[in-house]
């Protein structure tokens, strides 16, 4: 007889709820976007969903078409009347009985949250402290899949050692991201991050951030930081969907500049603001 | 208003059954095992959960003690009355909005399903081909964790060229494992296979084919083979909790040997199948 436990609960297997074996949860198998609504507007709708039917594509999910999802999100976001709302989503491979490969007939599962973004204004204000992680994610970080379980230990690894992001540190040394950001340098006159690569996530707020730092005349170098670069920058900041640009005043321990937010880095945020409205 | 959308339904956030924010889902933030019976007997059993204790402890899930995992385990097995089940289990986090870091207090999540062992004497009796793939897991292959995406990828892809198993070639050029087996070579009379590491499950399958390769009289050699060592290797196999050793008879598209199972896999088989009475 073929049986599920959830907990301590017998279950004859024809009675359990699918969503008890989605192959997200089993596997990971699947794909995820969080976009926000500034003042009741969407921002960046169309680039999360080019990133998303990009993420569907790399990991081969199909059976469910873009213009779908689409209408969903704007579903929910109508429904909820949030003027600043976070909106996550997901699709999955589908429900099956586990097995490493799919059937090709196998139906995606979407599942999606919105709630009120967070108020950050705060931390924004102040400035953020972050502490280095060795990066031990899989090879393909440019894909946002469901196989987070590096992303979260690196964070609650910070989180336990006081501080509000962890920055990933490859095995030459060099720094990828953060475990949920993208992460920026200032160094003279020049913003540096990270180049676009199978290690990184092509960040939608990092491309809206280049355009900001050419407007107010920034050159941008798109290279790899050690550490050691990071902590002499002039100015650090993280970038990330639900708080765009977000100060950082302390690396490893050692303060930033002055160890506040910085001229430069305030000027990106002024600057990323009117791309949102 | 928070609001939860489950294919094309809106649900407010409140009325939302809990497994769909399951950390398992989120982020892969989970450990499983897979075990069998043969013939009305649990296979070991105690190394399963030791296996899993490690795993729970590494990425740190508490609050579900070894004992009660043992005794659900028991009491679906004895439940289900299968002479030869298949035993899969896993724990995830626990159930939360969704956030990087986790609540001190959060429940962890047990499923588990059995089922009959699917009859493999066909393919065990034929031998199976296998091709190579990039491993491209992350660094802690150690940890049986649910973040197993790549796997998913390369054995969809070996599936799709006609192979029943990927073989996982590092950035060295090395094979470290299969995508959800472990690797053999036989070369001479010696056994090899990968030594253990981060970068290595920990297979209790392997375990026992070492003590059995030891009492036939085989030398054990732990070392990483490259694909074309393998290729020219007398006999190969893989080595699965389900089916336990499954000789390998072409490797990315070469004939191993007579191009049938070898008759040191063959007594390697007898051998394993000593421990399971």
């Amino acid at each position: 007889m073929k049986l599920a436990m959830v907990d301590d609960k017998l279950v004859p297997m024809e009675d359990l709820d699918p969503v008890y074996c989605d192959r997200g949860t089993y596997f990971g198998d699947g794909v995820y976007e969080v976009l926000r609504s500034y003042n009741g507007k969407l921002f960046a709708l169309d680039e999360h969903l080019a990133r998303f039917a990009a993420s569907m594509a790399a990991i081969r999910i199909r059976g469910i078409e873009l213009g779908t999802i689409r209408e969903r999100v704007l579903q929910a976001f109508e429904a909820a009347g949030l003027a600043n709302a976070k909106i996550y989503f997901h699709v999955t491979r589908g429900s099956a009985p586990r097995n490493h490969t799919w059937a090709k007939d196998i139906t995606p599962n979407f599942f999606l949250t919105i709630s009120e973004v967070p108020d950050s204004s705060a931390e924004k204000a102040r400035g953020i402290s972050v502490c280095t992680h060795p990066d031990l994610r899989w090879k393909r970080c440019d894909i946002k899949s469901l196989n987070l379980l590096p992303n979260v230990l690196a964070r609650q690894d910070a989180a336990d050692r006081g501080c509000d992001e962890a920055i990933l540190v490859d095995d030459q040394g060099l720094i990828t991201e953060g475990a949920g950001s993208a992460f920026f340098a200032i160094i003279g006159d020049a913003l540096c991050t990270a180049p676009l690569g199978a290690n990184i996530l092509p960040s939608i707020t990092r491309h809206f951030i280049v355009k900001a730092a050419t407007n107010v005349g920034m050159a941008i170098k798109q290279q790899c930081l050690t550490p050691e670069q990071a902590a002499n920058a002039d100015e650090l900041f993280i970038a990330v969907t639900t708080k765009d640009v977000v100060p950082v005043v302390k690396f490893d321990g050692t303060p930033i500049g002055r160890g506040i937010p910085g001229p430069r880095v305030k000027a990106l945020m002024t600057e990323f603001l009117k791309f949102t409205v």
